[in-house]
């Protein structure tokens, strides 16, 4: 079985010219703040991609337009790699970023919704660029290929097997029968989310250009910031609320607002991820919250809740903003964040990480092996709300923690090379890994990734994708049995 | 069904006879050297044990002489933890660690072979003392049950259930058909090597009195040592060579030694664990090596390899020894050395940690998920030599890993409320529920447990028997299901 590699240039060639028309929102800004230079880098950048892709697209005529399951997994990875490539241009054309690494990295980590960052001085950027920093967030979040899948349609592409390559999560539900409908109705509940958030910022004071900035890196579960202080920057209890629910609502099932249109609210309540999601969130910020006080960190409760919950939150949901600098906590409240970095959002939401429902089955395994240890015969299925998992979903999921695991102390081991702590190198591969963007030392909230050699900066950039692309879209490419399925 | 209270009491009085008797050597050692007050201090335990213990055993009847499932746990958890508390009285008694919570921690660590210390000054402690220290080692390292199973049929009871919660890792083969005759045969293996160990260090120059401690530190990869600088304390070539040796002899699955008595020798070095283990070993040596020359740490690389091969050995058979402050090395070499932390001996064999073999089955998972994703509908076994794994064995595995990590980050949670930095915190919960001992920071290889409250200590303590028994044994005993089984 050849793998249709016409099809997918195809597709990879109608990315870029998304890819271009993207980047009109961010040439009007440059506009708008009178940033010539950075404008006529952005038509650099549009008109070739605009062009070229186009000619592409039109050219290639695909001999068959069957797409294998290789295939997606071809064009989900191809895409994104493409995508972190070409979106690193303004940077590098405007000379805000001049390094080719850098500005891949950067854009890695925008695309990826990571949020983690090179620059050690955010704000000496222009607007426009950073306007373009933060939508690569909001254009990953929901995934650049959930967005095309109403385009592949148009191509004469079912996109069905793309999506399963593409969702965060083990499952999607259907919510339509017809997967443009529901890429459809998924982007309209992105969108009204987007705009509900920048809505609100403007009503706490924030300008629409800081509003929609932060709000890109928020329903994406991004995390990049046009401040150096992140958004404790604003110093602002309605701000930090603001986007702690915002936050949170990102990391939800996206599934699940579909339950809240229908007026199912019974049955959104009852959804055992959702249920799980929110109890760890309460949990990890009565701890912190806790620990803070009690080691007089912060003089009030109310103050080490604010805070708590905050950081709780963006790390949970694997944003990555931060009100304050978190790795001077007392150590059993790093430890927090640190566990709630392995945990994520919920599947199909626009968190990372290893995903609520993932870890939740994994902790039934436990119960299971007890009862297997008294009871050797037994056959004991996982279930969840009464119903039994399938064993072939219990083996992915085992399957993908065990990769997790393996590509974290891999990692770390890379990046051990660079001989900084252990803790820098550690974290750095489970922020990056799990697309939060902040970790400890080195790479703490008010640190960046700028110490970095070139070869580590690549190396996470790749990690960021790995992480974002549920690990096995971008592993399958290193494997012999992809390119040899008939092995 | 009830649990067999009675035989459980009965066996339990038996063990603490045989403890009683198993100070008996240490007894002498105080003679020996002339300490009567130590002396005294073991008689003051030995005697009302051996008595007690033999009223308990010859007064109990039990009504039934089925064991079942349960019951083969709760005698082996009830024994260690029994072991740990009645083999911290000499300590107490003869004032040498006056805290019953630090010599239940010292006697815990021994017993399981962790080899982690809360003594400040070792070389401070009587003879006779550091001897009985020591001994726990070469007890734990067979299991004080293994020895037992020799005793158990004198009681009327099978031990084949026993057998079972007690091997380390996931199988064993019975070497024969009758239990007490492969205890023995085991039993004798050991000796052998205590004995080939002990005459191979006295030929390097090395007293009889350190020979025995050492070897008892090796053979049951415990790693407690009488000097405060460990095995450096030697500063000789041909020892460092000894101990490793017989640290990766003792890290090796004791039923394969029946196979080389049978002179199969093939059969023994085709053993898929057994090339694991040796593979694993090979790659951190060479890895460490290359890093410690290349960052200029030693000299040579003579040097280097012989720093690097014995640290590798020890922490992979979660011995613990040391003859270096592994602490100050690059962060490459200590970044494998943690890796190392989670692989383990093989299965059954003194070595703790997760075992290899359950390390190469579940890096087995990752091709299995890999081929999983392209061919969904497929069903694949996990094959090892040829041979199909059982799913069930494949998901005993898998809960215990999940079960491993699960106790690594809550532990880890829990230390980290000492407020120590974060990898004190997760590298010594690392180090005890793996037994292995040493870990990074304030508990690296030239520190000590002492900084630690008693709350930790104990909770360490309960740590290193959980990793000592396969995880489940002891913690089944906090879930329902254990004491409801009918539920």
């Amino acid at each position: 079985m050849v793998l249709n590699y016409k099809l997918i240039l195809k597709v990879d060639a109608a990315i870029g010219v998304l890819l271009a028309a993207a980047m009109i929102p961010s040439l009007i800004v440059s506009l708008l703040y009178n940033e010539i230079d950075v404008a006529i880098s952005f038509a650099h950048c549009i008109v070739p991609m605009l062009f070229l892709g186009a000619f592409v697209v039109y050219k290639t005529k695909p001999t068959s337009s069957t797409l294998r399951m290789r295939d997606g997994f071809l064009i989900v990875a191809s895409c994104w790699i493409l995508a972190s490539i070409f979106g690193a241009f303004p940077f590098l054309l405007s000379n805000s970023i001049p390094s080719f690494i850098d500005a891949f990295f950067e854009t890695a980590s925008g695309f990826s919704t990571t949020g983690a960052s090179i620059l050690t001085d955010i704000e000496a950027l222009p607007k426009g660029i950073l306007f373009w920093r933060s939508f690569t967030h909001w254009l990953g979040g929901m995934g650049i290929l959930v967005f095309a899948i109403a385009l592949l349609p148009a191509l004469g592409i079912g996109g069905q097997r793309i999506i399963r390559a593409e969702t965060p999560g083990p499952t999607l539900d259907k919510l339509s029968p017809k997967i443009s409908d529901s890429a459809r109705i998924l982007y309209s509940m992105y969108l009204g989310m987007t705009v509900l958030e920048v809505i609100l910022l403007c009503i706490g004071g924030v300008n629409l250009y800081d509003a929609l900035i932060h709000t890109f890196g928020t329903v994406g579960t991004g995390g990049l910031s046009s401040y150096n202080n992140s958004i404790a920057h604003f110093d602002s209890i309605y701000v930090d609320i603001v986007i702690t629910i915002f936050m949170i609502l990102a990391g939800v099932n996206f599934n699940l607002y579909y339950l809240l249109l229908q007026r199912k609210i019974k049955d959104f309540f009852s959804d055992y991820e959702l249920r799980g999601y929110f109890i760890i969130i309460a949990i990890a910020t009565v701890l912190i919250a806790w620990n803070l006080w009690s080691t007089k960190t912060y003089d009030t409760i109310g103050e080490s809740l604010r805070y708590s919950v905050f950081q709780a939150a963006s790390i949970t949901t694997t944003t990555g903003y931060s009100t304050t600098n978190f790795d001077l906590w007392p150590t059993f409240s790093k430890m927090v964040l640190f566990l709630l970095m392995f945990v994520g959002g919920c599947s199909s939401s626009t968190g990372g990480g290893v995903k609520v429902i993932r870890v939740l089955i994994l902790l039934k395994l436990i119960r299971r092996g007890m009862y297997r240890k008294l009871h050797p015969r037994a056959v004991v299925p996982v279930k969840i709300q009464g119903k039994s998992i399938p064993s072939a979903t219990v083996s992915g999921i085992t399957s993908f923690a065990v990769l997790y695991v393996c590509l974290l102390l891999f990692g770390s081991l890379i990046i051990s090379l660079e001989n900084f702590d252990m803790l820098t190198s550690i974290s750095s591969v489970a922020a990056c890994l799990g697309n939060i963007g902040p970790g400890f030392e080195l790479v703490g909230p008010s640190a960046n990734y700028s110490a970095f050699s070139d070869f580590s900066k690549m190396f996470l950039s790749f990690y960021m994708l790995i992480g974002r692309l549920e690990l096995f879209t971008i592993m399958l490419l290193f494997a012999k049995l992809f390119w040899n399925p008939d092995r």
